[in-house]
């Protein structure tokens, strides 16, 4: 039996975001900060009604697997693979100034100097699935800018592991060890990559193949979706993060020439159940305990610091890489949001006992702030676009 | 941090659902039976590489509250109005030859008179979630036959939650608070009609007024989903079956202007992932612990009498009010499976003392034969139809 409790979050979430996305909407702000907005006002930061929840976790879970998917199979293969050299640029110079404020900041409030440079690795990585859904909605995700930020993203990702993976083995205090886990962090990377871009070639085939035969068969976006959660499972036993696995699923469709029935059928699923739930989640983990005045200050500067690192850092690169100035800058704030990968390496290093656990609030506050902000930055950035 | 398994899990579900599920169509089964072999082959009765789960058991329940919603809005609301005495004769003749004949099996085999009595309980309830799917697969759940299978499984509801309440306040051995919690029982089911009743209608002329305002907006498929989960967890709320809400929320929904769009709509997010988890969740389940050669005995012929009992019983209670042969034994067959409610019925005796432990396994039995053999015989009976 299930706890029944969960048929009513299901539909107070609902509910709650669909109201608040209306209101947001009136209110000319994008409906994900409504969506988010009802999180938080159902849980426990303001009226408590809804406490996170394991259920609801992993349907938030699938909620975010899926937007990438769908986000993967929106993607204008031609323009990411002529982006790529950009998009790297773009994504070191972002993480190596958050990595650099965030460091400079945590020693500033006299953290040690280990636990300090773990603070920057916090806050150096990048979470797009606010992003992608704040540009689905204004219609942008295909564009220039767009494919640019969904490339650096990956790269971000891939970059701030391979520093988790350096950092927990030095602190792991086994020199011999360390390089010898860098390696195979490395080693396993170049692996899933390498299966993800093969395998990929194969499944797009499959897929061409099976569309030939059924047609618009339903079926087919079955398999789609169970092809998204298989790799989804790789990509984290290989080290990443799920939604990598599950954007580059959607790649591997993009140029299948069922495509769009298939991303017809799989956003429904994220548009009435999946999504709302994701979002929801992120604002019921909002929650102001241990917070001091001189955490909130730290916390703060932090946010500060994340928020500014990524608009100069990746929009320098992208100016670097030969953007206009808006495009530059609708990279660079395209990938201020942070969120699970924060949240993952924040709990990995409390657990590895590298991060005092009270730093914990800090980091849900930073995702929250950025998250929140993103969305509206962004509609400005690309309002003011044409000139 | 959720279990990435579940992933994996989730893959394979769909991938083996809807490979069997084209296998069987093939040798012209119904896919039902293809996504329930799935689950058993994948659980721990064959395979082994799915454990039953509590993230896979909350999405598998969604399945079926969602599947009924969906079978809800389909209603013909004139003929369940039309058809309601004589489902409501159908569902006592059934239920009565159920309770009827377990209590002999069981007494038959030495148990005691108040466990005898309980096994009969047990196998008397009706679960319509396998024969809507098989029904839909066919195109005939707006039949006629249709319609007073599902009416007959909402009586069939009431009747078995209220011979529980009565068998566990007799139980309790509390001979004054027995009559008491019956007369709860009562008036908690009559409180939740009237006020499905009437919050349905309100909820029907709300939609139509949103549907005037908004037009095809995907967000009233949203706000129906929430109103949905809403009702069946008010049902759980008020002791009867979380389905039962749900199916009612549909029927509420049912004579609304936009109710073929919300269909439409809702039908993706089942058949996509939620129908494949549910169907396959139901033969992960199966197990044969604890099977001794009297155990199985006794089992088979349960089994037989749960089949026969429905059959006879339902079959003749259409006969009786006037339905063809063809379209009692229909209606007979459609209200074969035994599911959740044998299977809450059965923990709930357990839980209680009045039924052994060991007697699990052959409920779990007794649901998924009944479920295999439902789609399989609907189909036969369906198609000797025209004649």
């Amino acid at each position: 039996m299930i706890d029944i409790n969960i048929l009513l979050v299901i539909a107070l979430i609902l509910f709650t975001t669909k109201i608040l996305a209306i209101f947001t909407r009136r209110i000319n702000m994008p409906q994900v900060v409504g969506a988010l907005a009802a999180g938080i006002i159902l849980g426990p930061a303001v009226l408590g009604v809804v406490e996170p929840n394991e259920a609801i976790s992993v349907i938030a879970e699938f909620g975010v697997i899926v937007l990438l998917f769908s986000a993967g199979m929106e993607t204008d293969f031609r323009q990411l693979r002529t982006s790529f050299k950009s998009s790297a640029l773009i994504a070191v110079l972002g993480v190596s100034l958050a990595l650099g404020g965030g460091f400079g900041i945590a020693l500033l409030f006299g953290m040690p100097t280990f636990e300090s440079f773990f603070i920057g690795v916090v806050i150096a990585s990048t979470s797009t699935s606010i992003t992608v859904e704040a540009l689905n909605e204004m219609g942008k995700l295909k564009s220039k800018s767009g494919t640019s930020i969904m490339g650096a993203a990956i790269i971000d990702d891939i970059l701030t592991i391979v520093i988790l993976a350096v950092v927990l083995g030095m602190g792991a205090g086994n020199g011999g060890f360390s390089i010898a886990s860098v390696g195979i962090t490395l080693l396993k990377i170049a692996l899933f990559f390498a299966f993800a871009t093969l395998g990929g070639f194969a499944v797009k085939k499959l897929f061409d193949k099976m569309y030939a035969v059924m047609g618009q068969a339903r079926r087919l976006s079955v398999f789609a979706l169970a092809y998204c959660f298989l790799m989804a499972y790789l990509a984290e036993l290989f080290g990443l993060a799920d939604i990598t696995g599950a954007y580059l699923a959607g790649i591997a469709l993009c140029n299948t020439r069922c495509v769009e029935y298939l991303e017809t059928k799989i956003h429904e699923l994220s548009y009435i159940l999946l999504t709302p739930v994701f979002l929801a989640n992120i604002g019921i983990h909002a929650s102001l305990d241990g917070m001091t005045g001189s955490v909130l200050l730290f916390t703060g500067l932090l946010v500060v610091m994340a928020v500014l690192s990524k608009v100069a850092g990746c929009g320098l690169g992208a100016k670097m890489c030969g953007y206009t100035n808006s495009e530059s800058m609708q990279i660079g704030i395209g990938l201020i949001a942070r969120g699970e990968v924060s949240i993952i390496i924040a709990s990995k290093g409390i657990s590895a006992g590298l991060l005092e656990p009270g730093r914990y609030s800090s980091v849900i506050i930073i995702v929250l702030v950025t998250v929140l902000i993103t969305p509206l930055l962004l509609k400005r950035a690309y309002r003011q676009k044409p000139a």
